[in-house]
């Protein structure tokens, strides 16, 4: 029996496409040899590698002035990857410090380069994003890196700053919504939530918004070798790109971004209103229009209901419901390929539990 | 039907790991959901990287001192790690220029910190690997850098220098032979060749040989962060980690390195024997004590003969031998998986197509 899977990632991918996959693993396209066992210079991985590249552009609607990488190493490395390639000489980032990840972005951008917190959620227990008139900006500001969506705080930006061109880590709700192309420079995010298995960000980033590097850089951290060789500079992240391949092409298939986020907002709006109409047993601390559509967190009375309300939901094959470890509480990841009676079945179980206090 | 997969990598891997992985890459050991879909945070998955790491140590024999790391971004992005994380204020390192994939960790680390040529094959044409003693060392080496086996021009190390430590790429042979721990101080490779699918490299260092770096690191670019977190500090690449555990199973039930260089050694003794016993129509320019078990280079009298041998060799369902495009010719790469009926059919195919000229 498939779980109901709310993990907040790698988390829940479509059936349909992991049924696709694992019916071609062992014979990819009747090639005798499984896809990753496919020479990454090959016709056939090729047409692979050029599709999903393909879709990618399509479903973003990324303008033809932004390249797309493949790069391994998660959202993580971009973390560093990110200054040693825009910022020059003098030149700084504003960091918007809103939740562990925007931290984390913090924290290694300024090992690499200048860089200051633009505004920082930390006092406020990052429970809301920003005004865009709170967020501040110092001289010799390249970029404002901005996180669209807190995956442990559970909130997310709508209102992006304004003045400083903006960089952002889509990571936990990459192509869930549509993206305002024209206010970035550069756009990144692991693909292990919405997209693909584990393995890989995709980059996406304005060839205007390439600095002029400080220092030189060894291949694999330097932009223009992944965009001079479209990400086949060495072997690529075979597997995931070409299971991203197939989820874009359902994405595009339903109706593309906006789809993807009628849907999400539909799934969020039903968890919240099970937390907002149950008299205070679940609680969610997040200003509403900050609420994330992807990672909803809530709390309940004490320790020893949550930990009740979590046995049973694992009794009910629904898994991934623990808050983050440095949070506590519980949180529900609402990934694009989480299906609505998944929803449905949680919402139904926070209902009945309640009922029984 | 199954291909002969002769690719230089990502190449063939053994089709029971693959046909076990297939069953069972919808639902994960009844846990309703893909491993890929697993939290990388899960008891289930955690049970998989911790096998995968037992495995990696138990095969390979690495000492205690020796941390082993999965690492994104393949061999290349060690390149530019290595000296990063390993060289202090006023050390260097010696490159043991061997053919492509040592001049690329040359060009790399040269951009990182000081590096120097202490061999360079590329006069000769790469066709031979140095005699220790043709190594020269300058002063403050921290290490030697060398490349076990060269990829494209199918030679690879036997006779390692000595003097200072030893860093080796051993990507293209990666536990396809013991290694003589004592002599390194980090051993690196992409695991795309005999371990796994492509997306990540497995990076052995040990403790003591750890620099004081010269730069602070961005978390993912230093090995210390990766190493108390035991790859776990952000997600991990969790499919070729799981699918690397299973072909070191298979390593192990089967005796181990020293089985799988025997097996090795009979491949390429088959292979070079066509060769040698061709008359000439098939030539290898390796010097014999350094030819490759895993990639055998070779030409044919000219390029209609050639072209015609690779349409026959793809008529007959073996793929993957052209050779790499800086050097053209062919290329045999008999990797760990390859099954020996798979040798065999080259071998019947090389003496057949011969005997038509």
């Amino acid at each position: 029996m498939r779980a109901h899977n709310f993990g907040a990632g790698p988390c829940t991918l479509p059936v349909d496409v992991l049924e696709e996959a694992q019916a071609e693993f062992v014979d990819f396209a009747g090639s005798g040899m499984s896809l990753i066992e496919l020479s990454h210079r090959s016709p056939e991985y090729d047409r692979v590698h050029r599709r999903t590249l393909e879709l990618t552009r399509s479903v973003s609607g990324a303008p033809d002035d932004f390249s797309i990488l493949f790069i391994q190493g998660g959202a993580t490395l971009q973390f560093g990857m990110i200054p040693m390639n825009l910022l020059g000489a003098g030149e700084q980032a504003g960091y918007v410090v809103s939740g562990s990840w925007g931290k984390a972005a913090f924290a290694d951008g300024r090992v690499v380069a200048d860089g200051y917190a633009a505004w920082d959620g930390e006092p406020d227990g990052y429970r809301r994003m920003p005004r865009p008139d709170e967020v501040r900006q110092e001289d010799n500001t390249r970029y404002l890196h901005v996180t669209s969506n807190e995956t442990i705080g559970g909130i997310r930006m709508t209102d992006y700053p304004v003045g400083a061109r903006l960089v952002a880590d889509m990571s936990s709700d990459y192509l869930s919504r549509p993206i305002e192309w024209d206010r970035f420079d550069l756009v990144y995010g692991g693909v292990q939530k919405n997209l693909a298995p584990s393995g890989m960000a995709v980059v996406f980033v304005r060839e205007s918004g390439l600095g002029d590097p400080v220092h030189p850089l060894p291949k694999y951290l330097d932009y223009r070798w992944h965009i001079e060789s479209d990400s086949l500079g060495n072997t690529p992240p075979m597997f995931p790109i070409y299971l991203m391949g197939k989820v874009l092409e359902r994405v595009a298939a339903a109706g593309g971004l906006a789809a993807v986020e009628a849907e999400a907002a539909e799934r969020a709006r039903r968890v919240y209103a099970a937390i907002d109409g149950s008299n205070g047993f679940y609680t969610n601390p997040v200003a509403v229009p900050d609420r994330s559509h992807m990672n909803v967190v809530f709390t309940l009375p004490d320790a020893d209901r949550e930990r009740a309300f979590l046995d049973g939901a694992a009794d009910r094959n629904m898994v991934g419901l623990k808050g983050h470890r440095s949070v506590g509480g519980c949180r529900a990841s609402l990934y694009a390929a989480l299906p609505m009676e998944s929803v449905d079945a949680l919402v139904d179980y926070m209902g009945e539990f309640r009922a029984r206090f």
